[in-house]
């Protein structure tokens, strides 16, 4: 079963200019039971022929949509046997993880997923985990991020690779998938939750994207990811130049290990905003705030603090503080004692 | 007549924080006839009488729109005249200059009405140039370039201040202002053309803004608008970066004045991408292209010179040629002999 040479040497061309897939790698799939992630397993199989790759792939089972589910977890199984490839499968219960942590049920899903995923990745000795994301799924992304209040970093989208993780159909256009799909008579399962609009993606994918294509911009799928990765190399310019300001800032005021992080305010008003703002962000995550839990109005509050010129604080999630102590921004965990 | 405070002492603000005007400086304001323009006429009118300011007023005729445009423009004569402020006022042949230079109508108005604007600060010794954009036309601005595929730079959206030309109603939503008009009994004029769903603008109006504001986000408006705001400060950055980078690498490999522009390859493909576009963008304008006419696929195109090892050549706006000699990157308008 041989793929049309254009869309599989697409996929190869992207792991490894993109994905940094060498000879020799572990890659391990992660299938949903959905086209995309159908698709790339299949595709990852061909070119695992010509290239010496190790594959193997892996479903997890979020414990929510009940009887569906377990039919993906099924599809899934027997997907990676019909293609012998080693098969991890996990299971969780989201709910109950996101009432007992205080996240959203698609935050506790992703939480559990990816540290599934990770896991698996180890027993599998595989280098590189591979997700099934579209260039349709970019442009959603793009929207839904734009639409949330992102910064930079939020409207570069999804990136091709990050730490193990990577997303060599990022370049393909979903309809290419089923339309290759169809032509090989490969099944794959459809995900009901995919079209409620009660979720905000589902109604950037059936409501504003097709308004956009039709009065605005035919190509505006292409467009978006053309943006995007032009806005991902500007961020990784910023993004270094941020985590030097950062060892900068934090060698001049160092902290003991675990210790609250302390900045001078002269030092980051000092700062171009821009950087400044990035190094206030590195700073919270180094205190132990989760990053995709602060959004704007967070840096905008410690700004503030910055701004004027007398002592403060504010809250921000993950329990982390943010003072002004004198000339000092102290982030910290918890209480510190004010001599310290 | 006053206003009440809040709205007229943030234009007030503006003003100082955001457009660098001092006490003493003169401001022309451009009055379209429009509820934004009138309404910033009468609130400079206002702070004026706080502040020691020097106001002029001038109105552009485009030579389009026919009778609507001449009751905008008498509308304008009697406002100036009303408030007590110098009038400037212009006329010219839009259509007539695009057919000539091969412009849009929207671009040779836009070319035609900002050089007479200059022409009339300098008669009236005006230090800035105020227009009435306001945050609603920013959150337009970034939808429009947004699906039309700007990168950062156009994602910024329109500046508070650009050389002498400042918009100090860039924090304000217009049903502040059309409220106030209102309240205040104050006379506007209506331009249809901001109703016709041919144009692109009047459609991210009409159709866009709407569908994102009731089912994405009540607050889009402000959201886009802080968006722009941050991917400014972000694009500051990066663009001093690339002034600096330009100025080294044309300093090792320097030009005739008036002569084409070297830049080693070596040196570019040393730059991160985001700062070698930026560099390539700053080239071809020293080179003579018009940076409005400028989009992302002639950067890509340069882009793709540079990658492949050989020589070759492409056109683009403005006359200008990029050409790869050996290891130069050689822009210039016209043609130059071989052995220059």
């Amino acid at each position: 079963m041989t793929m049309p040479k254009s869309i599989v040497s697409k996929i190869e061309d992207a792991l490894r200019r993109r994905c940094g897939v060498r000879p020799g790698h572990g890659i391990l799939v992660a299938i949903s039971g959905g086209p995309d992630s159908t698709f790339l397993c299949h595709a990852l199989r061909e070119i695992a022929h010509r290239w010496p790759l190790r594959l193997a792939a892996a479903h997890f089972h979020h414990g929510i949509r009940g009887p569906a589910a377990d039919r993906d977890a099924a599809f899934a199984a027997t997907l990676a046997r019909d293609l012998g490839l080693p098969f991890f499968s996990g299971r969780a219960d989201a709910p109950a993880h996101a009432r007992r942590h205080g996240l959203s049920l698609e935050e506790a899903a992703r939480e559990l997923r990816l540290g599934f995923l990770r896991e698996a990745a180890a027993g599998a000795g595989a280098d590189r985990i591979a997700l099934g994301h579209t260039a349709d799924d970019q442009a959603e992304e793009v929207l839904l991020r734009l639409l949330r209040g992102s910064a930079l970093a939020g409207l570069s989208g999804i990136p091709w690779r990050r730490g193990p993780f990577v997303r060599p159909l990022l370049g393909t256009r979903k309809a290419e998938i089923l339309a290759e799909l169809e032509r090989r008579r490969l099944p794959w399962c459809r995900d009901e939750t995919n079209s409620d609009p009660r979720h905000l993606r589902n109604r950037v994918r059936s409501r504003l994207l097709p308004l956009l294509r039709e009065h605005f911009n035919p190509a505006v799928e292409a467009t978006l990811n053309r943006t995007a990765a032009l806005l991902a190399d500007d961020e990784a310019v910023l993004e270094d130049l941020a985590r030097a300001a950062f060892s900068r800032l934090e060698n001049d005021a160092p902290a003991p290990s675990g210790g609250p992080i302390r900045l001078r305010v002269a030092d980051l008003l000092a700062e171009a905003p821009a950087i400044r703002r990035r190094v206030v962000r590195l700073a919270l995550e180094a205190a132990g705030a989760p990053l995709r839990r602060l959004v704007a109005a967070h840096l905008l509050g410690v700004e503030a603090l910055l701004a004027r010129n007398r002592d403060g604080r504010i809250d921000l999630p993950g329990g982390v503080r943010a003072e002004r102590r004198d000339d000092r921004l102290v982030l910290h965990r918890g209480e510190v004692p004010a001599a310290s």
